[in-house]
């Protein structure tokens, strides 16, 4: 392990974070709501460690998976920590443990609060809410990689560590530039949709941090009732096809950019995921006639909601938990689909879906015709045995992490079965509300739960592994 | 696909059939409760069935793996099909669709039902859907092996396609001494538990249906209350210690027979085993504390519904519905792990989780240190790529028929979504009682739910390949 590189990093990444931090304790100066310390203090000793940390020259140039890996998840770890100060010292969050869980569901997308009444909150603490999303959607470390200069190899496994899905698509030769196109179309998608709301009626505040909040499909809301509580069809329906936008794989952006048109419809996820959200809305304003009166208020909810949990979002419009057990059995399936891989959202991810769905048909296939030589193609590349083996392995992890997580919530008074396997699902999907006592916030779980729970969204966004490497003895054996 | 030889088969399976139905139809004289004809109709109709098939003489011998999963799946659906028919002649269950759910249950052995009041049926009745648990247990075409002459190249491949778990132990090189062996043991340990249920003051008849159920890992009863109607300490230890002994590979008792002893300890699946239901037992007895006073009355209760889960056969003594949350994730995680490959239970096998386990792990040291040459061993066996990847393609098949199944029972208004996804996978399983609505029985659904239960009942008994290989498209392809 190559120590001083790690550190070096980390500092790096503490003192960009400062900057970032350097936001809302504007919006505190704005408001005047004289929570500056909250945010000022955080900073002072983010700088000192920050450039403590980047004193710490590496000695040596090596760089593999494992330091990407290291990096990345300490990286996210240490921004969760830190991010939770603000709560505390405003005493917005009092208790730090629920202050970090706060964080760790705002960088990591997910959206699962255990704020009661967010609308009494001050507008500096809803802003850093939505600014972790923002942050989070399109990574810390690719934010690192995009300004500052990296050696190429070690860019792309801190690249590869970070970004959702099964393989990563870099969109031009250097890590740097890709970094910086994507930010670049995150950026403008995000003020396209804060402008789009700003015209539907929303304040200028709302419009930026629910335009941070759907960039990110984080789910954090200004308001208790969510999406709900505009009541504006227009507005639904304009962070509805965003949350459907960020929930596409980004490279299909870089296609439209440079002409590429036709290739989009080649993409097999970009079919799939098209497919599954087609019959997730129509199945779901059918289901819904009964309670909602009409086919098209039907469609009106199903969209939105389809819409925010494929995302990952997890913005609502309606109370879920009353659906029929139809619609809420196929919100559970989409919170474990996920969007797709090189998106904002969470969950398994619709390519690693597919890679799982034809490498299960090539297996029976295979039972059926033992000598048959069966090629599977998903988006133009072969199946390799390898590429098949890392999906599968990647599934056996999420499960296990859901048994075990499902097992240590059991423990808490607090949640029922049902409750807690909904609660690990949706919080390593980075989803953010769940069905029966979660199905607003997340205040009915003790401590110790909302931690497992905080770990969980972490391994969700970094997608596993980084979490297990760092934690692995084999890691930090010379 | 060799035609002539699947149907003479089936045919001499449909003849041996019948002989078993000759069993039920003595119980009925013996009783005298006037139903001998609900089993001499199907009798008669078996034989002429069964006859004009097996005259059908194969013309090749051609016997591939093919073969043998479409026999035994044509096999199992048959027979749940025709061992409905006495519950409907006999009014017992006069719906058919529930009458072939109770069978299904019956012969996968998942003891599921759909009656209410199980006191109020015939004896002959009570005793036919125990003889089916004790039919299923073993295996139908196991049985068929044991005492037909056949080709050895086919029997292989029936008993691999019908024997649990991830890979097949021959104990001797002939199949057919084999399976008489497997016949034996399991005969001589069911007479053993009868004997021992007679001592308890258990009657004879009662001591016969529960031994048989026991056997199967199956868990009908003939009590409404299951085991907990008998209140004795004594029973339910002898029960509970059978559950386990049928719950655990039959290799080890072949080891005992020819006094191979020490080598039972060096079986990593068993020593597991052991290991997850110690840890369940102790943490379930200390759970439940409160709510049964003192930790030997929780340890009573957990060391019995553990033995009763884990086994996968489904006999209560106490209302799991209402134990600690706690107690009720670990039910749900023993549920989905299921019983030693090479026993009569069911789930995903330990052999496999196992499996599962080491080459997780493997795939993260890869990760960790991709140049790192990793070689892992289960059971003495080395992993090769080949094995961990039937092992995962399992995983994958049971996660999509657990969601296709909690899918399709979301449009029924009888079941809410827990019990649903707890209905699909106590089923696949083949553990029989659920949580929620399906605690004690399946009366809450609808018949098109019932069809998909008792598919994947048999998809669990059967581990899935026999019933996906009998309808894949592929397999009827020239």
């Amino acid at each position: 392990m190559n120590h001083r590189l790690v550190i070096n990093t980390l500092g790096k990444t503490i003192l960009l974070f400062a900057i970032a931090l350097l936001l809302p304790l504007f919006v505190d100066i704005y408001y005047r709501e004289g929570n500056i310390n909250s945010f000022l203090y955080p900073i002072y000793g983010l700088l000192i460690i920050g450039l403590s940390l980047s004193l710490v020259k590496p000695k040596e140039k090596a760089f593999y998976a494992k330091e990407g890996f290291v990096i990345v998840a300490l990286a996210w770890i240490l921004l969760s920590l830190i991010g939770a100060v603000p709560f505390c010292i405003s005493g917005t969050i009092p208790n730090f443990v629920d202050a970090v869980f706060e964080t760790a569901s705002g960088f990591s997308t997910t959206g699962a609060t255990i704020l009661t009444n967010i609308e009494a909150i001050p507008k500096s603490m809803m802003f850093w809410r939505a600014l972790t999303h923002f942050i989070g959607g399109m990574g810390v470390l690719v934010f690192v990689l995009a300004i500052l200069p990296s050696s190429s190899d070690g860019a792309m496994h801190v690249f590869r560590a970070e970004a959702p899905g099964p393989s990563v698509g870099k969109l031009v030769s250097k890590i740097k530039f890709t970094a910086r196109i994507l930010y670049l179309i995150y950026i403008i998608m995000t003020l396209v949709e804060m402008i789009m709301l700003l015209f539907g009626g929303m304040s200028l505040f709302d419009s930026v941090c629910h335009a941070m909040s759907t960039a990110g499909t984080g789910g954090f809301s200004n308001k208790n009732a969510s999406i709900g509580a505009y009541n504006s069809l227009y507005i639904e329906m304009v962070i509805a096809v965003f949350m459907f936008l960020f929930g596409i794989n980004f490279n299909i952006y870089y296609l439209v950019l440079i002409g590429k048109i036709k290739k989009i419809f080649k993409s097999e996820e970009f079919k799939i995921y098209l497919i599954i959200l087609f019959i997730a809305i129509i199945t779901i304003a059918i289901n819904l006639i009964q309670q909602v009166g009409t086919f098209w208020n039907g469609l009106r909810y199903s969209f939105f909601q389809v819409a925010s949990i494929s995302s990952t979002t997890g913005f609502l419009t309606s109370e879920i938990n009353v659906w029929p057990e139809y619609s809420k059995s196929v919100l559970l399936f989409l919170t474990i689909c996920g969007a797709c891989a090189g998106s904002t959202g969470g969950g398994i991810k619709i390519a690693r879906l597919g890679i799982l769905a034809k490498s299960t048909s090539a297996g029976i296939t295979k039972t059926i015709r033992p000598r048959a030589v069966v090629y599977k193609k998903f988006d133009g590349e072969l199946l390799t045995t390898e590429k098949v083996k890392n999906v599968r392995l990647y599934l056996c992890l999420w499960l296990a992490i859901i048994i075990v997580s499902t097992l240590i919530l059991g423990l808490d008074k607090g949640g029922d079965l049902f409750t807690n396997i909904s609660a690990s699902i949706t919080c390593i999907s980075n989803v953010g509300p769940g069905f029966n006592k979660i199905a607003s916030d997340f205040t009915c779980y003790s401590s110790v739960s909302k931690i497992v729970l905080a770990i969980d969204m972490l391994m969700g966004r970094l997608e596993i592994f980084p979490i297990i490497v760092l934690f692995a003895p084999s890691t930090w054996r010379k």
